[in-house]
This record gives C-alpha cells, structure tokens and sequence, in this order.
C-alpha cells in the first residue's frame, strides 16, 4: 500500500507528474490548529487549501485592487504544498515563526525537486508570489488565508484563541492584510473580535 | 459550536457569502469510496475536490485541445459541491447513478439558493459545465476527476475495485473521456488495468 505500489509508465516525466500527486497527498495528513465548523476535528491543509479557493470565487468585490481570480485559485491550492515537509507553523507561534522562511525554503526545495524543472519553477513561483504578499493576487489569496480561520474560530467558540491563550492585538495584526485590502470584510472582523473578547475567547 | 454562532455584518450580501462559505465546510463530512493513499482512511470530498485541482496545473501539456488552467481549477474546486445535499454517488453505482442528475440538479437548487443570485449563477455555471463535458475545460477537468482516484485505486490494492466486485471493463468504460482526450495517460491507465486484473484487484 502506498507509493512502492507504482506501476510507472516508462516516461519519466509523465512519472514525475504522477508521483507528485500521490506525494502530495500527504496534505491531508499535515493538521492545522483550526476546527472544522463542526467541532469534530482538527481540519487539514488539504481541506483548508480547498476551502479558500472556493472562497476566492465569492469574495472578489471587496479588493481594493482587480485580481484575476484563476491565478488566485492556483495560488490557493498549492500555497501550503511545502508544509507536508516542514509541517504547519500555527499563526500564533513566534518562535516557529522566526525560522519558518528559512524551514520552508528547503522544504520547497527537496519537494517541487520531484518535478521536472519547468513545473517545478511554475508551483514554486506561485508560491513565492503568496508569500511575498506584494501583488493583488498575493494579497487576495493570502486575504482568504485568514478570513477562513478567522471565521471558523468565530464558530467554534474561540477555539485556537481560547487554546493559544491569544491576545485581541495579535489577531488584529495577523489581520492587518484584510484592513488594508478588503475593509468591508474587517469591518467585519472588527464585530467579531469585540465578540470574542466580550465572550472571553481573546484576551482584550 | 456551529453555524448558529454566526455574527452577521449587517450587510446581507456579505453576510451570505460568509454563511455559504461556512456551509461548504460540510464537503470534509462526504465521505468517498477511494482511500487516501497512506491506507488509513476514506478521503473526502475537500480533498478530493483540492487534490484534483492542483493535478489540473501538471496535466495539461496531455490534452488534446488547449485548456485555460484557472478555469479548470475553479471548475476543480466546485465540481462537488452539490453532494453536501445529494450526497457521493459511487462511479460504479448503476442505481444510484440513475436518478443522480435529478438528485443533483435540486441538491444545486437547495444549496446555492443561499447566495446571491450573481454569485449562484457563476458557481452553477461552473459545476454545470463541468457536468456536461462538452467544453475542452470540462473535458480536462473530468479527467483529473477520473485520474485522481485510479492512482489511489493502484496504490491501494485497488480497494474500491475490490470493494465493488468492479470488472475491468466498467473502469475502461469511466475513463473513456482519458482515451479520447488524454490518450497518452490513458496509455499508463492501459498498463495499470492490466495489473489491476493480474493483482486480482479488477475481474477480467
């Protein structure tokens, strides 16, 4: 069971292209702090992943700037790949945070190196272009990035604020991409976060 | 914990793109046939939808008309959306693919009847092209839909193969839309079916 399973098709790229995608299955196993809407359980990043792409398609009217939301959506989709080597950073952590870049970039590099160069360069490109959040689809994408757990915290009682121990100001920082390039939506957050601190999910 | 939680902007509009977007968190709860490749459970339909998604960036340079990968993708991303009302069909279920189109088109009633009407009309647009495979898009899409659970199917000893008693002509007959339009993958499926049939996965 698994990738030794591969009955390969003599074409190494074709190989490649088929390999990968089993290879990056392995989304489903990387857990994020985030409940499902449900409670259930934990959601993984290939759910989240999934989850803000459809969100890309609804939310478009608030950017401050035109995106092309095709080019979003891709960006969606592969924007945590390199989390199935160095695994989730949680928002929140600040150590993890501090050498999270220099995690990822290798993460990228033994990943996408599973690719032939050209594909290789086209996923990894993408994902650079999320990361920087300096073009309007960039910072779409990494909008819908945060709107989406912002709003299942919203609905699971403050989870991964109550469990952090999270202080208001730090999810308004975290935040900051959406009162810069979608007001409307903050205005939003704005309502909520005042909630969550009356509920005692945020420390004020 | 839920939905009922839900603290509205004011604003309808927005406030219905925020509930839809927590309504379509269900998709992790549809459970589909195929495994998740590491073997230890059933995938769903986020992921499902996710992982075919980003295939449609690697694939293309295989089919047999041009294809505008952004629209794929978001095809990808909605594709199954209406199975949070009608719930998964399996592909090798005559029964219940009998009154699946009927099912689904008031599943797509219900569900996107919580938008606005602009927005229900894009997302249905979508997901109806994508069901009529007419367009080289939908084509292409419907073939990641078919590819991604084969290579689970290989690397898992075929388990819904198994699981279903499925000859090897009703797996040729799904991927016909791979023969035509992909036909050089459908070439690596063609040596996969015959090691399904000599593993015993597949009957003859």
């Amino acid at each position: 069971m698994g990738i030794g399973d591969f009955v390969g098709s003599g074409d190494a790229r074709l190989d490649s292209q088929l390999l990968f995608t089993a290879e990056i299955d392995k989304m489903t196993e990387v857990l994020r702090r985030t409940l499902l809407i449900n409670g259930s359980r934990r959601e993984n990043d290939a759910e989240h992943s999934w989850h803000i792409a459809v969100m890309a398609l609804l939310f478009s009217e608030y950017a401050l700037e035109p995106v092309d939301i095709g080019r979003v959506v891709q960006m969606c989709v592969v924007h945590d790949l390199v989390e199935i080597v160095a695994g989730d950073t949680f928002a929140y952590d600040e150590e993890g945070n501090r050498d999270k870049e220099e995690r990822e970039r290798k993460a990228a590099d033994q990943l996408f190196s599973k690719l032939q160069p050209d594909q290789a360069a086209m996923i990894r490109s993408l994902w650079e272009e999320f990361d920087r959040m300096e073009t309007a689809d960039a910072k779409y994408a990494a909008c819908m990035d945060r709107l989406q757990p912002f709003l299942h915290n919203t609905l699971t009682n403050g989870h991964t604020w109550v469990e952090g121990g999270t202080d208001c100001s730090m999810v308004e920082k975290r935040m900051d991409i959406l009162r810069e390039f979608m007001p409307k939506v903050y205005e939003w957050m704005r309502l909520n976060l005042r909630n969550g601190v009356e509920k005692g999910w945020l420390r004020p």
